[in-house]
Order: C-alpha cells, then structure tokens, then sequence
C-alpha cells in the first residue's frame, strides 16, 4: 500500500489534500486539514459501541506523557513517544509488528527545557517521508518505508530555551512548524521547510518589526481593519518582545481553497505582567497566513496583555455552518482564556464569543460592540487582575486555572450534527506574580500558582458538546479530572474521549450518553483516532500519563506548587493510574 | 473481604492451606503449594475461549523484564514490579484502582549485580501481610490493608553479589527466601524468617560443611542412600566452595502433609569447570527439607560438576499420580539440562528422566540403572563437554544453551488430563570457558557464550504438553522464541502462556490447539493466573519484555556475546515488541 502512494516524483499537494481526505488513513495528527478530529468510518454506531473489544497493544517501550495520535497509511501505522523521540512503523497484518524504528539521539539536557512534560504531539506525512519534530528542534524527515533519514535540519536552539513539543504539518511543498519555550522568554516563531531537501523556506515571529512577524501594515487585518505599522513593537516596552514569547506549540489547521494556514501563539513572556506594560503584540493571536508566501491575512489577539498565562495556542477547527440562514467558512477555536470564539475565517470577522464553562471568572465577557474602543477584547474583572493586583500579592480565585478551561487537548467537530466535542478543564486558580531576570535557557516564568476545582465543584473538567453558532454548551459530562486527551467525531455517531484515569471513552454524539469505557494501562493524554484495515473500523488511542496536568506523576513532583502550580491540583491522580506508553487499539467483534 | 482473612492472631498455618485452595484468590506465585499452577476455574473452555476478551490494563509505571504474576485476595489484586520493585494493591470492584503503593528506596548501585535482568519474581501473601523480596535482599513484610510496612530485614549483601530476584512463600509462621548471584561467586543460601517479626529462624546454604548445609549425613539421602559426611566439602578442591554458587533463585513448593518444602539450586560457580574440579555438591541439586526444622530430608543433584551453566533451580511441581497401577507421590521437574525428571517426592527416589526436547545432546541419558556406579547422573557426551575440551576451547554446537530447555519460567500441571504443560526453549549454544579471578561483588563468570536455535529448526522454542510417567512428549507447539512465560492449566480445559513477542495464547489441553490469541502491549515474561471476582473467571498476565532472553532489548544491548550470550539468539525479537510493564486482565462477555 504504502509504495503506491507519495514517492518524490509526484505531487504532493495534491496528494495529501486527497489523502487526508480518504477515512481509512490518518496522515496528520489533526486527522484532516481542518483540524475537525472527524472520521468519516461509520462501523462504529451508539447500537453497536458497547460491544469494542481490544484488538491489539503496542508498548512503546517510553514513559510519561503520550500526547498526540498515531497516523495509519495503508499497512502501515506510525507512533512516536515523547522524548527521546522515538517512531516506529508497525504492521497493521501482523498485530503491529515493528517494521522500523527509529531512535533519534538527543542530549537529554533538553528535558529541564520542556515546560509542561516531555511529550511530543506527533509526526505527520508528506511526499513519501514522516516528519518528525524533535524535543531539541531537530525537524527529521524519515523515508516512510524504511524510516532511513531523508534530511534533518535544527530549527532551534534549546541552550536559549527552544524546544519542540507540536506536531509538524505538511501542505503541498513545505513543512512547517513552531517552537516551545514561553516558560523561557522564547520569541516565537512560526517556519516553514522544504519537504524536499529542508532549507527553510521562510520564518516569520510572533512579536517584532512587521518584516519579521510577516504582517502588512495595511493589508493585514484585526477585526475587519489593517493593523498599521510597528503594531507589534507599540506594544511593548523597551525590548523586552525579544525575549517575549508568543511561541507557537499547537496545531495547525489549513484551508485547502483560502491557502490559509491557522495558528495561535502563546504566552507573553514573563508570567509577570507588571514587567512587560502594553497588549504584547502578536502573543495570544490567531494567525491566519498564506501557506506559500508566510503573509500574515489576518490576526485577532484574543487576550491583551496577558496576566493568566492564557496561551492561544489552542487548535483552529475550520468548519462550514449557516449562521442567520447565511453559509459562512467558520473557524472555531477554544481558548485557554474560557471563551469559545467563532470568527469568519475569510477575514477574521469575529461572530461569536461566549464561555465555554461557566465557571470562568476573570473577565464578564468580550466585547461584541463594534463600535466600542474595547471592541473584541475580553472585560477584565478587576479583582482578577494580576497586573492590577501587582507583583507579590496573590490574586485568588480566577477561573480558569492558568491551563485553561482547555488546552492542548483539541475538540473535535462533527458535520453530522454541527456540534463540537470539548475536552475541558475545570480548575481555577491563585496566582502570585513575582519580578524574574532572565537568563537565556533558564525558566523565565515570575509567578507562584496553586490549581483547584472551581467553589462548589468536585470534578476538574467536563466533556461537553458546542454549539459554536449559538455559543452554548448542549451538554455535558462531569469528569473527575481534566480531560486532557483529544476527542474524535465520527460519522457513526459516536464521539471518543480519554481520561487522566485512563478511561477510553465512547458516548453518543447526540447525547453525551456513555456507550462504552475502557481502563488503558495509563492515563490518556492522546488523541483518539480511527482508521480502516481489511474492510473493519479501528479505533486507537495512545496511554501514557503526562503533560501539563500529569506533571506531578510524570516528573515525580509532589511540592503542590511545583510543575508551575499543577501538582497539587492532580495530586489524587496518583490513586488511579501510573505512568505508561500503550497504544490500545480496538474494534468491534468480527461478528 | 480482606478483612475476613489473615489477621495477626489468627493461625497463619490453616489459614494459607484453606486460603491457597480457594481457586478465586492467588495468594502466592506458584499459585499453590503444590506448584502446578493450576486453577479449579471451568468457566473458559476450548468451545468460548475465543470469545475471550480484554477487561482492563494497568501499567505498572516501570519498564524491563516483568516476570511473576499478580496476587488476588478478595477485592485487591497486588502487582510487584522489577527494580525498584514497586507494589501495588489495586481495587478490583475499581478497575484497579490504585489503594495504595509501596515503592522501595533502594541504590540503583544493584542493577549491575543482576545477572539477568532487573526481574523480581512477585510477592506472597500471609498473615496479613504481603511479603516482598527486594533486588537490594530487604525483605520487607506490608500491611496488606494499608500497605504500611510490618518490618523489614535486609537477608544478603549487594556488595558481595547478592541479589533478590526470586518469590518468597509463606508457611505456617514463616516466610522463606532464596538469594540470586551464582555468576558473582555467592554462595546460595535458603532461609527461614518469622512472619510476625523478621527474625531469621533458620538458614541453610547450598554447600559447605554439613551444619551449615543443615544436612544430616545419615538421615539426609540421595537415591535413597544416606550422603555421608562431609559430602560437599569432598566434593570440591579447597576453599572454592565459599565462593561456590548454588544460589536459590528459583520456585518453591510445598506438601502440608509431608511438611517438606522443595526448591533447587543453581550453578556453581564460575561458570569455567577448570577452576572446581568434582561434583560440587550440593550445586544443581533439589532439596527436600523440613519446613520447621530446616533439616534436609533428601538432596539429588541433576548435573554434578555443571560445566554448562545449568542451574538446577527451575520449580518443583508435585502432583499425584498413578505409576504402574501404584498411586505416587510424584514431584515432576523440568530441568535447565534438557531432562524431565519425574521423582518420589517422599523419599527422593528417581522414577523416570528423559529428555524433554529432542535437540538435548550434551548427554546421552540419565543412568536408571540403580547397580551402576554412575546411577542417576546424566551420561555426558565427550565433545559437548566444556571441561574435557577445556579452557580457551570453544565448544560448539551445545544443546540446549546455558538458559536450558527451561528456565525461570513456571510448567502447569492439570490433574484433568494428567499432563504437563511446559514453556520450553529449543537453543543450543557454542561455549569458551576461560580462567577468571573472584573479586566480591564482581562479576565471575569464566566463559563466552553465543546462542541459536539447533542446526535444523528456525523457531527457538515449543510449548510441549509432558507425560511425566512415560517421560513423553503429547504435543508441541513451536514458537519463533523462547516462551519464557509461565504456563496455566484450568480446569476448563484452557491452557495459557505467553510469548515473547507479547501474544498472550489460549490452547486446548487436550490438542494443543489454538483458541486464542492476544497481542499485549510487550513481550511477555510473566506468568498466567486466573481468578474469579463478582461471579465471573478472570486471567491476567503482565507483560513487560525482558529476563535473560530478552536482556538484549531490556538493557539495551547490541553485542552478540553480550548478557551472558543472550543477546546474539535473540536479536530479531526487536522486530516483534518494545519495553513496556503492564497488566492485561481478560474475561469472556457478559453475555
Ligand atoms: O509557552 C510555551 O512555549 C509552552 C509550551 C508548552 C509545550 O510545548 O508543551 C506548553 C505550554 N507553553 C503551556 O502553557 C501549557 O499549558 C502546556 C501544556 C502542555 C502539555 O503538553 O500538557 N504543554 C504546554
Ligand atoms: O545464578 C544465579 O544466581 C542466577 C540468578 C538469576 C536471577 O536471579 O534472575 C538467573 C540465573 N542465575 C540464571 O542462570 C538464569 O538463567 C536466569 C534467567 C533469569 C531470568 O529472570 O530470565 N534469571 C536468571
């Protein structure tokens, strides 16, 4: 299978834009372009859902967190770990025998370097290789058959805090990806590779002069209007946006007709607002490029001058519904902030912005008039205010926590019944800003944080499906932690979750009504997939506790403060699962 | 339901005995004491066996070989895992939910005085407590309830080549252990400890003066004649006995109405002939002994003068059965050497001995004739023999290899059809002893080993069903490795095993046929058990690649000759499974 497709010679846009397309592969780790974590496969119904059994396992032979999913191409089934980093190509004949494996040699200094654990959220496929982003910013192009190194360039440099976390993404000719280190006063950046031979083919910051943030002073738009010149470098004082952050650790999306790519960027560095004055431009922006030229159509900054750590980085899911009788190219994102946010993703036009758990506290909405000076931006309660509290006072009570009412963890959207699927945090949080020098490679962060459920509540996150046109949750499920493992939509009607526990979750997408439940070795903090093989649905997803919600365990932390303040929020997780690295795999019986 | 059971006050002694014959609980590694591992479950048989499925998973947090199986008490279920030898009680009403967890601090120093992995062998259960035998020798008694620890021991000293590896068993009001690191020069003990406090009852060492044995020159027997005094210091030249092996790292068994206890010793050391000459006594060789007293009743040494590393340790297992018309006593032992031997397990008399895989070709047979001078000792073949060809000389083409045609991995018997079910290996080796120097703590192995399958065969090993009385082969399964799991007889008639690849496989007892398979997450090397919770039979194994045959991938090893010459045989295994350490628990569906 795997020889009849890609192969040099080809054209690879046209390629993956058909491929992605094609249910029974996975060849990103956003499943399809638009980021929509939706499979077509419809063996799988609420009838029948109760009846999964395992299939196969795979150990990957790695510990702590497993984020991400593996990606399936014909025979073939590729999963990477968190650091070191390794792939392996698996016999999808053969109850996933190694066909290659691939073990890159990373110095291990690197691990010090990872905020938020050390996981890894994937490789993708193009033109007849895997490509992989390495914890030390080493991006590897392995042969798909053999897993041989085509090429491998470093896009970065973890001795001034670079790291790599994300998932590459692949679109016609190029290669992209962003960089981790917001947590070490990283610049961020967002770069593009040739797929054939990696030289980079353009790289373009989050914060800047325009030239190298790759915006246009006129033609570059926020809310229907150009930016103007030095928008980013008004925003900041002196030169602290060179170690300002804005780096780019999530997903991406891509429209295939617009040539748009979507991103967000993260944090403005550090945690301290007191220490960088103004709105931080362009950290906690969705980006919306030219895929060829790295031009910057439109961005929307959704939290200015971030006291939170409130990254945008959270996924784009690209989605077309009627909204007012009225087709519209709709971008759904959900921000770490706690407000969900329905922009037109033409030109950014922002249609909807609404909570997303009602506990989020910090502001009481986000301006919809448009004629308003605070047009779009969120109305900050003052008493959750870090940078007005200031340094050394703890500001208590905020909600969401500072990860977010979600994530890393995407939601998936399911075109069948135009909702989206929210794994979610629900956690709040103190948060203590203190002022921090920086030196290059050293943890740059400035604050003191202790996480908790918000007043009231038992659980720390919910599942929940969205109506992303009204701005309501249609339901939702309690979950006793965050749900910090990616969802998938499928045409059978059945949505798939995991849990910290490490539950694989089925429940109807009508309805939110549990259909099934599996106890993985680990707690899940992967992204469900589904693929076909020999005629039959599959369903996988990778165990293996971590991440940012998982640190304590993964890192053995047990300081309630330490791991930047989740550790003692997700202490009981050690009740319930320990580390791990499965793939756990099912399907329904033969018969 | 844990609360019914043990209790201090209780008396231990008909509490195990009653407990132990309960076939819903697994209180000890060998399942019973009579280690025919063995479950009176029926209600997976060869007609739905194949329906079976996969319940729940736990990862045990550590990678590495995972040998031993869990225990099930009522409602907890207690797994142990290798180096650091983490216990874990998990909620079965919970889908094993963690209660609670024990995590020795010990010096990672240890791990290189383990000869053949960092495996531990599992825990026991009595009076209460768990009992756990750490690779540092602690022995430590837990609370089962609480998993607080009772009292801790240390039993041998890492800086002169001990290790723990090996299970303990629980009798009446002691716990016993056995000690690993005969390829260190130890000399192999047995042990006696109280269960309430940890005080040493008794110890008796492999060889050295008659008191220090705890052999008695005229009431102690072999072949049914009394041994005479001093019968290991003759049988060695000088003081290399003090340095002698016979370590004790294998399986116990015991009989309540003879009030033996059984257990084998391993190879005396060093592994260079040359440098011992005689029987080394009592190296490779069962004991029977008191289990109050300590006191030897009857000794038979399989190989004396070992000049192939072929430890005498592997487990015991006693059965009734008739022999010519005449109901026996039997203990049945598969041998490291390649011969099955069927005894009177009252008085050690040798009833049949014959090879269990036909490649075995070091020796011809064992001599049954009861006139000959060479009775009971296996007649070797002069080109297979190491020490004729002597040091420096590479003797080729040996079978079986060092690892035996068994190793540390459990048979199962089943009264039902009066067979044995044995994992067996099917490799012979080429082997170079050379002259080596004893430093304590160090190494002292004396011989270069390589490994494969015998001239011929291209799988390296067989899962055989054994009659004992006809000293027979029934059937036999061929397995591209080694199985180097334990094996589980039911009386459903299902036998299980696993493999190294990682399938766990359900055959009939009757056929051999295959029911079942299922690909775990890693290789296993763990041992079966069954169980029954709320009404319905569980089987669980952990899977976890490792041991001898997989220190290759365990330890990361590439050198063919490496890990004692395992890893050259077995280097194909890394197309099949990664590191992994997790708990697989199967049952058929509800319905
Ligand atoms: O600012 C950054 O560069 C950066 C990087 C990462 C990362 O790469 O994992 C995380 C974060 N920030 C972060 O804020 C965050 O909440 C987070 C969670 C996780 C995770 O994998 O669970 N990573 C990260
Ligand atoms: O002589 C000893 O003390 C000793 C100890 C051990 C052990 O404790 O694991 C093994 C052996 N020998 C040995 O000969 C052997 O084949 C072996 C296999 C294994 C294993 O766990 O796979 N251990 C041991």
């Amino acid at each position: 299978m795997v020889s009849l497709i890609g192969g040099s010679g080809s054209a690879p846009a046209q390629d993956l834009v058909k491929l992605q397309a094609n249910p029974a592969n996975v060849i990103m780790p956003t499943i399809t372009y638009d980021n929509q974590r939706y499979s077509a496969l419809d063996q799988i119904t609420p009838e029948n859902a109760g009846r999964l059994q395992v299939a196969w396992s795979f150990s990957t032979g790695v510990l702590r967190g497993h984020e991400g999913g593996p990606l399936v191409l014909g025979d073939v089934m590729y999963v990477h770990t968190p650091f070191p980093n390794i792939v392996y190509a698996l016999d999808l004949n053969n109850d996933g025998k190694i066909l290659w494996k691939y073990e890159p040699k990373q110095d291990p200094n690197v691990i010090p370097i990872m905020c938020c654990d050390t996981v890894n959220r994937g490789v993708a496929y193009g033109d007849g290789k895997i490509f992989l982003h390495q914890a030390d910013t080493g991006l590897v192009a392995l042969d798909a058959k053999t897993g041989k190194v085509a090429w491998s360039v470093k896009t970065g440099d973890p001795g001034q805090g670079e790291t790599g976390t994300s998932a590459p993404i692949v679109i016609k000719d190029k290669v992209y990806v962003g960089v981790s280190g917001g947590e070490f006063g990283v610049r961020g950046w967002f770069a593009a590779y040739s797929v054939a031979d990696g030289r980079q083919v353009w790289r373009a910051f989050s914060v800047g002069p325009d030239k190298e943030v790759m915006i246009d002073p006129q033609k570059t738009t926020q809310l229907g209007k150009p930016i103007g010149a030095d928008s980013s470098l008004k925003s900041w004082e002196g030169d602290q946006w060179k170690i300002g952050g804005g780096t780019t650790w999530g997903w991406h999306a891509y429209d295939p007709e617009l040539n748009l790519i979507y991103y967000g960027t993260g944090n403005p560095s550090t945690w301290n607002p007191r220490q960088r004055p103004g709105d931080n431009k362009w950290s906690m922006t969705i980006f919306a490029r030219d895929a060829d030229t790295g031009m910057a159509k439109w961005v929307y900054q959704m939290t200015p001058h971030d006291e939170w750590d409130f990254d945008g980085v959270n996924e784009m899911i690209l989605a077309d519904q009627e909204i007012n009788g009225r087709p519209r190219k709709l971008l759904v994102h959900f921000d770490r902030n706690g407000f969900a946010y329905t922009l037109d993703r033409i030109n950014g036009e922002l249609l909807v912005a609404e909570k997303y758990d009602p506990a989020v506290n910090w502001a009481t909405k986000v301006d919809m008039d448009r004629n308003s000076p605070t047009y779009g931006r969120p109305l900050v309660v003052p008493k959750y205010s870090t940078a007005q509290n200031g340094e050394d006072t703890n500001t208590t009570g905020i909600c969401p926590a500072a990860l977010g009412t979600k994530d890393q963890q995407p939601a998936a959207y399911s075109p069948v019944t135009g909702l989206f699927y929210v794994p979610t945090n629900h956690v709040c949080m103190d948060y203590e800003p203190f002022r921090v020098a920086y030196t290059a490679g050293q943890p740059y962060v400035g604050a003191t944080l202790s996480m908790y459920p918000p007043p009231g509540s038992s659980n720390m996150g919910n599942f929940i499906a969205w109506d992303a046109r009204a701005g309501k949750i249609v339901w939702s499920l309690p979950e006793p932690f965050s749900v910090w493992s990616g969802a998938l939509a499928t045409k059978g009607g059945v949505v798939f979750y995991g849990t910290l526990e490490g539950y694989l979750k089925a429940v109807d997408a009508s309805t939110g009504k549990e259909l099934y439940r599996f106890k993985t070795p680990s707690g899940i903090i992967g992204n469900v997939i589904s693929y076909e093989h020999g005629g039959r649905q599959y369903v996988a997803v990778l165990s293996g506790v971590g991440g940012w919600a998982g640190i304590g365990l993964a890192a053995g932390l047990t300081d309630p403060h330490a791991g930047l303040g989740a550790v003692g929020g997700y202490a009981s997780l050690n009740n319930f699962t320990a580390l791990g690295g499965t793939l756990t795999v099912f399907r329904l019986p033969a018969n």
